[in-house]
């Protein structure tokens, strides 16, 4: 292992950065020579990268996205795209590749790791926390919070009025995100894609706080369960109450990343290159509690991830 | 003057606790009787109101809404409504009435010292900056650190797609909000209701930021201007862009209150209660530049706030 | 099972309100009496306790601090003392006690759970992470979060004089929060108890990185290892650099807890109130990974956690 | 008036890259060729500067610090010294200069003004708030706002002992930033250069606080008037608390300008250099409430800004 190539890939998440740092700190002082690959497998097919060293990527820990930008690449799932794209990694003498990124990001690793010489690692980024094998995405932890600071700010707001906040959040087929903002926030509902949403519940169970002496009501709604707007509609005509929505949006991948997210974003990043070092390939990086482990790309690609409707059950009982 | 009542109404904002422990707290030590009415207006029809003392608004500056709560009230805008108010007023031997709240609000203020014999002074207290007379409400401050921490977050999601998020924000008839917020985060565009939209050239400063190498572009929307949805559609239809909405609603007025709001609902709060002292009445306190003020709430309810078009030029010269 | 009773004792760390929360309402919604007692085991001697409803946790899960108050108890220490305190728990008829704090107030937790007919159950709350079987005790994240935001800070102010910032962490014997803080802000040192400082190799690198073009040096020291005024004295004599010393200081141990902290409070007071249930007690429950878990408290207290060194470094290698 | 340089120099503070930005963007769009000048005074000694585009600027505003960096410099309190750096100015063709600083920019600017054919701007720019003619500095309101921050969580620690946290601020021999500090999170106390401490009615102050009921007790203290720990162990030996010092130091000059230092910034910067072009010069621009305005250098500096003692007594009342 003498070259070792980085690329980010898809939705971005915040913490990218931070493991992207570490990936290139890390190989510069094991001997190796880092290459950034711009916009993922885009600027791959593009020969689109260039030598990262120590001081490249000085300052860039705490800032949100990602220095070598992402992209979705439809040419990089039909053969011939990744034909070209092996061709060029060999004519570069890239031995080893990270990617850092979700579902199909790590799709597209495991590929390159099929395919061709190059040993790939991979290290799961993504805000939706829907990857199977790790307890935690990079980005998951500093979007969480970006979301309960916005929710804490929408419960300061008075009114003697029955009135719903409803609150959609990202996390596409993935219910963690409003799952955990509505537990940590105390929110009086929560809609996810992994429970049947029953419209008629959820207007009692508003209603019934009400009579407990609520006055305002919050409602999270993860975007894969349904359309905020679809759910104000519900409620306004079921309860009679005034609804207001708020759409973070792409807010939701955007600050400084969390301690956390920092943390896991530097632990991976080097477990990923010295990975690399010791000849793995065709693995992801994760970390399990405190302990840095892998395992295989095909397990975490064939598995799905199942949300702990435990989580769901406290939040109920909590609120 | 012995006995001064308080009341928060409209829309609420951050910082009406601020100034409510100021108004209790400067009247205590006057050696006045300070009440806190529920509700507004509505709180004053049902006589619901209680003493507060000193320690009564103790820990309150720095939360969000209002503790006594605000509504709506259309029974107060009826003669018959009024005199039953009067009549409470007077019940309860109130000498002087301090409103905290925006245009409607200080509407209110003027029918009661013009009807009663209660004197009254106003405080000028709404996100959306559209009262005359003062440079800033209270609240203001507040709501634009929120809006432009949430617009940064924007900014660091990375893309090499054509894209452009769409953010829209509060001030009902007024761009203030929008205009700032859009001013201080070097957005590409501000749409605001008092320049008419030009959807044509708006999608031509997109393209044109594209030419000079910008990824993204983040056009403010204020909501008396437009649906950030409708002009997504425009931008979409002419740019070919892709388009993410935010709207962030109510969350704009939560929030703790930043120093700015908290040390302007302090000075005015105190100001308000030593102007009862003084036998004013029918009067706004305002803050012009770091000298406390006040002027008749006839000149500020007659005359339009005209949004500085100036800053509006500045923040299509700098971006 | 049918009465427990809660309290907080040691320093406080942002989360245990979310666990306070946790611990009752879960209580409740299982049948369970609850009863709050007030500052520690000082209050337990006192026999200073009062039930807690559901509505009464309502709203706190967002605040720093403890509403149970906390203190240090001497009495508690000394036979006699408890003795009393079995007493009145035995008169209150409370046949199961939850215990959130550190190693000290697990001391108490363990002292009960033996001499007494009381079930006893420990939560780690502890800004230190000082305590052995849990990956992350109550507090840990909120704290890094604020002292990691304001090193960022730090490391905005220009300058092209040769000048050191030395920032002092809490932790008492333990380098967690200055190693974590410290990496995650790529801070050029760090000073922890667990590794021999050597001011000639701090001095050397510090001017090695001004070779390599750094004009500001950020040092990380933990309370435990050396007051940041030594450090500085130190640095000064041997680099020439001017030096500014910033003491955060119990600012550290406030804050609204994260979502990291308000998720993991949650959780663990919850399933300290269902091993009560179960019959379980003498047990320190806690998180590994994303799964619940627990273990004895007679090896939480006999065994000393172990600081990561390999973490340290990681610092080293990426800075 | 064709070419244009600025610099920054003294004591960092935030908003100083808004402001550059501000100058350059503004400079271009009326046709000046713009020019940074490295490190203040010392870079313009050295002819460190370099031409500035408008997108050299971007993506600045939100950042702490000043991408120019700042000195202090010795050598341009000399005659020799100033007689190069007009020499220079002179063979870069420079007709004006925007100085953005403190009180010791603005001396060097108006030293510039009065000895060279050069037109001077200056902007006020510094955390103290010490600069007469501008209600506020740039910087000001982030500094307080960093200052609040802190505090407040400072106010979460809970305890039962008796306990005094002392906070220290900077502002050299202004009190401004402990003085709104204090007010703005009712702190029991507030020390600063303008009136003399009085420690045994502080200590009085304290202990009446703890028989309202009060455990924790917060002092602010400008480091003009004197060290925390001076107060902690005046306040120690009188009250027999605990107290604990937190120093914030050079925290204070960081993290992103808030909306109104941008807003401030921004206006500013425009200001300055279209006054340039309008031909004045050795003035300074200010802001008056919401209008532009200046003033001549030589009242600036001439005048000592007199703290609003009002704020003192105000803060006294509502404490």
């Amino acid at each position: 292992m003498k070259r070792i190539a980085i690329l980010t890939s898809g939705g971005d998440s915040p913490g990218m950065n931070a493991a992207i740092r570490s990936v290139v700190r890390y190989g510069v002082s094991k001997g190796m020579e880092m290459y950034g690959i711009m916009r993922g497998y885009t600027g791959l097919l593009e020969d689109d990268m260039m030598q990262l060293n120590f001081s490249d990527v000085g300052g860039i820990m705490e800032k949100g996205g990602t220095i070598l930008k992402t992209a979705r690449c439809e040419e990089f799932k039909v053969d011939r795209g990744r034909i070209e794209a092996y061709e060029i990694l060999k004519n570069r003498k890239i031995d080893g590749l990270v990617v850092i990124g979700g579902d199909g990001s790590l799709n597209g690793a495991t590929l390159v790791a099929n395919e061709s010489n190059v040993k790939v690692v991979g290290i799961p980024a993504s805000i939706d926390n829907d990857i199977y094998g790790t307890d935690m995405c990079i980005g998951v932890d500093t979007c969480l919070n970006t979301v309960v600071e916005n929710i804490q700010k929408l419960k300061d707001t008075a009114s003697s009025h029955e009135r719903a906040f409803i609150v959609e959040t990202m996390g596409r087929n993935c219910g963690y995100i409003a799952l955990v903002a509505g537990l940590t926030t105390g929110s009086e509902a929560i809609v996810i894609p992994e429970v049947k949403v029953d419209y008629q519940a959820l207007s009692d169970k508003l209603l019934s706080g009400k009579k407990r002496g609520k006055v305002n009501s919050i409602v999270v709604v993860a975007e894969g369960a349904a359309s905020a707007y679809t759910v104000a509609r519900h409620l306004e005509n079921r309860t009679g109450y005034e609804t207001r929505v708020t759409i973070l949006g792409h807010v939701q991948r955007g600050g400084s990343p969390s301690v956390f997210d920092r943390l896991l974003a530097s632990r991976l990043g080097a477990n990923a290159v010295q990975s690399l070092i010791d000849g793995k390939s065709n693995i992801m990086v994760d970390l399990k509690g405190s302990k840095l482990s892998s395992l295989g790309l095909d397990e975490v690609l064939q598995t799905k991830k199942e949300l702990d409707i435990g989580l769901y059950d406290l939040a109920n009982t909590l609120s």
